[in-house]
């Protein structure tokens, strides 16, 4: 942990400051090992619902399969020029298997007894268990959104560009990664890597509402 | 920015692995007034979707309405004792004059005529008035989580707690709040602040899938 909050402070704001959507990326540019680790830590250490992480992070590196990708992502070419293209997909199957998966992962992590995680299990299945597959498949997909922002920020505090990206055609993303022979359905993406020096938009005014527009205090 | 990305780099994980949901407050300790605005650059710098930022974010600190919301989160003890409770709303009306404000920001913030950002309006305008109202609603609901995942990991390294929570009756904190005059609906919350120290959940070992599971490399 920071220990001086004063530092910590200004280099967050900064760096968010710093951060923007990515339109052109540097090809010739790549996370190191070692940075790419930080952000998979990152990601892994994402907050989400009752800690179930209904989802799976597929990272392409691979260029012949970004260069397929563009297509399939608005042909937004940041797909193929970035270092990274992170798509968070919601697994298909949230049920009462998973729970019981994700009870012996908490017995195991913890050792503790699965009997002595009853009341957490009965908390997560009656949740599972009890709602629509299209309201559990929403509220799976919104997982992957927090850690999209976790991820963008985190890349931002390292000085790594990121470009989200909604304008992806899901079945084609599916298609092309196999995603549903892996149990899941993507559902949104990251670009991750350098901007390319002449990428414009890095110069950009922020554009945000004001604080007393965006902020109700009570 | 940091300049020493290895420190940077450390620091981010260290405060990721600090954090977890926390289960109970010391309602004595406050978020410094400096503190507090670093959260709310955060907020205010959070990405969102062609940055059109519909949403907005409620900020209760006045005792006597988090008392009152308790009931409406599912009897979460956090949402008193906590310091600072967010409700990321999202705005009910996202249509043409949304898109045309936000055009104007756009115009007054860069010093550029508005006409001269008719693709980005005709854009963005073109996703607002073809979606479902159903489909706008969960879109903007999802745009609200990047803000809670950019927002929990500011706050962790300032080493400030925070509880996400999707348990609230949505009903009951538009009443209460009186949100719906305000033009917005609540959609997740998060309380901030200072662990108890005799949180027991601050020692648990965190649970996460190993990155075998999690993360599929291509």
């Amino acid at each position: 942990m920071p220990t001086d909050t004063k530092t910590a402070t200004n280099s967050i704001v900064d760096a968010l400051n710093w951060r923007y959507a990515t339109k052109k990326f540097d090809p010739s540019k790549k996370i190191s090992a070692s940075d790419w680790q930080v952000l998979e830590d990152a990601l892994q250490l994402s907050p989400s619902s009752y800690g179930l992480q209904p989802y799976k992070f597929i990272v392409v590196t691979d260029q012949k399969v970004k260069d397929e990708l563009v297509a399939a992502c608005w042909n937004q070419a940041q797909v193929a020029q970035c270092s990274h293209f992170v798509i968070f997909a919601r697994k298909n199957e949230v049920n009462a298997e998973t729970v019981d998966q994700y009870i012996d992962l908490i017995a195991k992590t913890r050792d503790v007894p699965v009997d002595a995680l009853k009341p957490v299990h009965d908390m997560v299945n009656g949740f599972v268990t009890g709602a629509t597959p299209e309201k559990l498949a929403e509220w799976t997909a919104r997982q992957t959104y927090i850690a999209l922002g976790n991820l963008m920020t985190v890349a931002a505090t390292l000085e790594i560009d990121n470009c989200p990206m909604e304008g992806i055609v899901v079945p084609e993303i599916d298609r092309i990664l196999k995603l549903n022979e892996k149990g899941c359905t993507s559902v949104v993406a990251c670009a991750l890597g350098y901007r390319a020096a002449d990428d414009k938009y890095a110069t950009l005014t922020k554009v945000r509402f004001p604080k007393d527009e965006l902020f109700i205090n009570i």
